[in-house]
Parts: C-alpha cells; structure tokens; sequence
C-alpha cells in the first residue's frame, strides 16, 4: 500500500452518462519539520509543508538545506520521523543553525527592499556553490530524458496530480527521482536525498521538472549547484535571470524534437 | 506594455538546428503586503510573494482575507500600492487583526497535532460562510466554461506558464479572471476583485481553476464560501475531503465531454 495514494468513489460524466467508479488520488497531508539542538530537549517547529507522505526525511532535509539552515551533512547527528506527520532533524554538538537565515528572509533583505535584484542577490550571498561553466549535457541527452523518466515513474503517475523532479547524470543516465504534488517538495525530496547520499554540489548534473521553472524551484537548483535544469513546461522571468546570473543552463518546453535554451547555450553563455 | 510579460533573447533547438529568436515569458517579481492600523504610523509587513504584476490590489486584499486575517470590506480605509512591489492596506479606525490568526497556524491549533483532520477543522473554526446545498450547475454550462474563459483569457496565455482563475455565475457567464505564475496568487487575486466589489460569499458561483485542486486552493475557495469548483487537472486527497466537509460541489478533470465529481453529484451528495 503506497502512502502516496488514496482510492476514493468518484462519479464520472461522460456524454451525459453518470457513472459510479473507485479512482485514485494523491495524498496530500501537512509536514511538520522540527530541529533539535544538541543542548536542548525540546525540538523546534520550523516549518509545516503540504506534502505527499513518502520520502518525508528526504523532504526534511532538502527544505533545510535548500532554506540555507543547514550546510552540510556532518551537521546533522540524526533525523526520524515522530508520528506520520512530523520529521525531527537533531543536530550534532556544536552545531547551531541561525533561523533568521531562512528564505522568508531572503527577499527584504538587501537594499533595494523589496524586487526580484534584492531576492537574487541575497540566493548570492547565501548559496554555497558555483556552477561550473564547462560542463554542459549534449543535444541527445535532452531529448532522451523524458522518456527515461516515464519508465522510471512510480504509481503516482495514475493520479495524474503529481509533480516529478529527476536527476540524471551527463551521459543521460537517471540517479534519482522524487514525486508529489507540491513541485517544491518533489525538489526539495530530490535534493535532500542527493544531500544524505553526499553527491553535492551537482554541477554535473542534469535536474528534470516536470512542470514550469519558477524562480523558487531554480533557486533550490543553485542552493545545490546543479549546472543544469531542464523544465517540460516554461520558466518565469526571475527564474531566467537567476539562471543567467548563476551561469546555469536552464532549458524550458522541452518536447520529442525541440526545447528553448533560455540561460547559456550549450555551447556558449546566450546572455 | 503589460507589465505582467517580458521579452527577452532565447535560442530554440529544433530537430538539431538551433535559431536565436525573440520569446516572451511571466514577469515572476516579488510583493510585499503590508498592513496599517490607524492608531500606528508605521505599517507592518504581513507576507511576501512571488507573484506575476498586476491587480496587486486584488491580490493583498484577497490574501488577506482568505488567511482569515481581513473578515469584512468595511474594515479596510484604503488599499495603495507603494513602489512597484508593495501594497499597504490601511485599516478604519477601531479595526485590529490578530497575526496569530494567520493560515501558517491553521495546521498545529488542533487536538491531534499535525494532520489533515487539524487543518480542516481549523478552516470550519475560522470560514465565516456555510455553502448552500441547493446551488450547483448544469452540466451543460460545465462543458461550457472552458470555452468562455479561452476566449477571456489575455495575452498571458502566449507564455505558456500562467495559471488563470475564473469567476462563472451558474449560467455560465464570466464574471472575474485573474492570471498568475503562482496558482494561489490567481486565485487570491480573484477573491481580492469579488471582496472589494462586495460579492461574498460566493455560493451561488463557479470557479474554474486551470491546473490541480490542491488544498490550498479549496480552502481559498471555502474561505470565500464558492459553491462549485472546477479544475482542469487533479484534486488532491485533502482537497476532496475538504470539499466534501463543507458541501462544496468539486469537479475535476473537466474535458470536453467528460469530467470527474469528487464532492457532491449534481443532483445528490456522492460522499
């Protein structure tokens, strides 16, 4: 039984005829995220996510990671899900995170107040990583992901009503893919899972979205240095110049025989 | 101009041969709201979003009132925008509203912690409307909507990655349509319109939603007391149960000659 779906009695119309059926839908249910300090016994609510179940520890550290609270995996001693809803994140002695560093933070920070300058410039300051220029994935490696995606996709798939997030290799090969149906989580599942299994940064990357590139989600992509991002669907305008600014490769409406190269070339930066 | 589009320099692959041409794609910029009581000198920053520019009235009051932060129009004096990313809204005299009442707290109020339970029965607490059972359209107008929205929809659509709302009476005819890179933005900008033109609650109404019904969006949609609402994609778990708590009529995947029901059929509860 996968805590990802749920099957529910739906009617459906179709010409005119109602019908009865069972029909599968993702689940969607709150997250808690707590950090406990190694000195104090009491665990601290962060954050409360709508998720879907599966892969909440995943999903607990790559929001840490990608809001900028935590750095790096030697600071974490332990993190275990408390009851279905709630992941706890304990820290190893010594190990303190600033909370006032989180992305709500983020965009009213710099001098500009409040506009998509002071927001980019503050990702700056805060991400730990520098895309690498050189590494740039070939013309057939994009129009191959896709369909290495779908035979890799789970049951979720069904639903019709979740987001996928895939990590491939350069040569096209796929590492790891994450769902659900807030297209954050799915990112922040994916990354959390590179984070455990220490492959950051991702400059050697390929990160597929199977929906639109906002700037929130290529903002996660730079927090882990992943040199490029392929979208199925399109980018917003902050994430473009975000992508540009990072010397990412951010690709959008990508299809069985096109796609837009909206940030650097493959061969040279287009900015 | 249309200070939601922007055009910016890209290349496109196609079958191998790559072309630079001119696209357009959503502005994505952030807006900061902030709320002032008469008694202060200074106003207070309530929230920050990413959101694509225009009717940012609408978007502020809209947000406002669907965190249950703002009950009543004739609460707010004024609503202005500062610079290009901000909008005040100022309170009458005598008028407070309590912070701690805001969504972020919706999910941990509750008896049983974190949970969909807790989050629903926190949105029962805190809507001030009851949805009349007795309104829900015809099928007919539901094949219809679609269509009406297409023709309405702006030049938006030319960027492929905005999230449109629509406001229907039951006669099908369009009465609000906002647009938006962030689907909750679209659809607090809708509810922002019906709350200044005093149209609340809206149970005798239809929302047509572009993308998924999640349960953010449903709680929206319940906070303003819509009867019916539409999706072109999936609702989630949360979502239906939502739905069907509050005798809100929920459709989904709406094609042209066929749709699911998830909450209430149109003649009798299916729940």
């Amino acid at each position: 039984m996968n805590p990802g779906l749920q099957y529910i009695q739906i009617q459906r119309n179709k010409s005119t005829a109602t019908t009865s059926l069972e029909d599968v839908v993702a689940v969607e249910a709150p997250l808690e995220i707590q950090i406990q300090h190694s000195s104090e016994n009491r665990a601290k609510s962060i954050s409360v996510t709508m998720r879907t179940p599966g892969n909440d520890i995943d999903l607990a550290l790559g929001f840490l990671f990608t809001e900028g609270l935590i750095k790096d995996y030697h600071q974490v001693k332990k993190a275990f899900p408390f009851g279905e809803n709630r992941v706890v994140v304990q820290l190893n002695e010594g190990e303190t995170i600033a909370l006032e560093n989180s992305e709500r933070n983020f965009y009213t920070t710099s001098s500009c107040g409040v506009c998509g300058k002071s927001s980019i410039e503050a990702i700056q300051t805060i991400s730990q990583f520098q895309i690498n220029r050189s590494r740039v994935p070939s013309e057939g490696v994009l129009f191959g992901l896709k369909k290495t995606l779908e035979k890799q996709q789970s049951l979720f798939s069904l639903t019709g009503g979740i987001h996928a997030a895939a990590l491939f290799n350069l040569k096209g090969e796929i590492e790891i893919v994450q769902e659900d149906v807030g297209r954050h989580n799915a990112l922040d599942k994916l990354i959390g899972e590179a984070f455990q299994k220490q492959l950051l940064p991702l400059d050697d990357r390929i990160l597929l979205l199977s929906g639109r590139a906002s700037f929130e989600l290529v903002q996660k992509g730079i927090m882990a240095g992943i040199g490029t991002i392929v979208a199925v669907g399109a980018p917003s305008s902050l994430a473009v110049e975000l992508a540009r600014e990072h010397n990412q490769t951010l690709i959008g409406f990508l299809k069985q025989d096109s796609f837009n190269i909206y940030s650097r070339s493959l061969d040279e930066n287009v900015t």
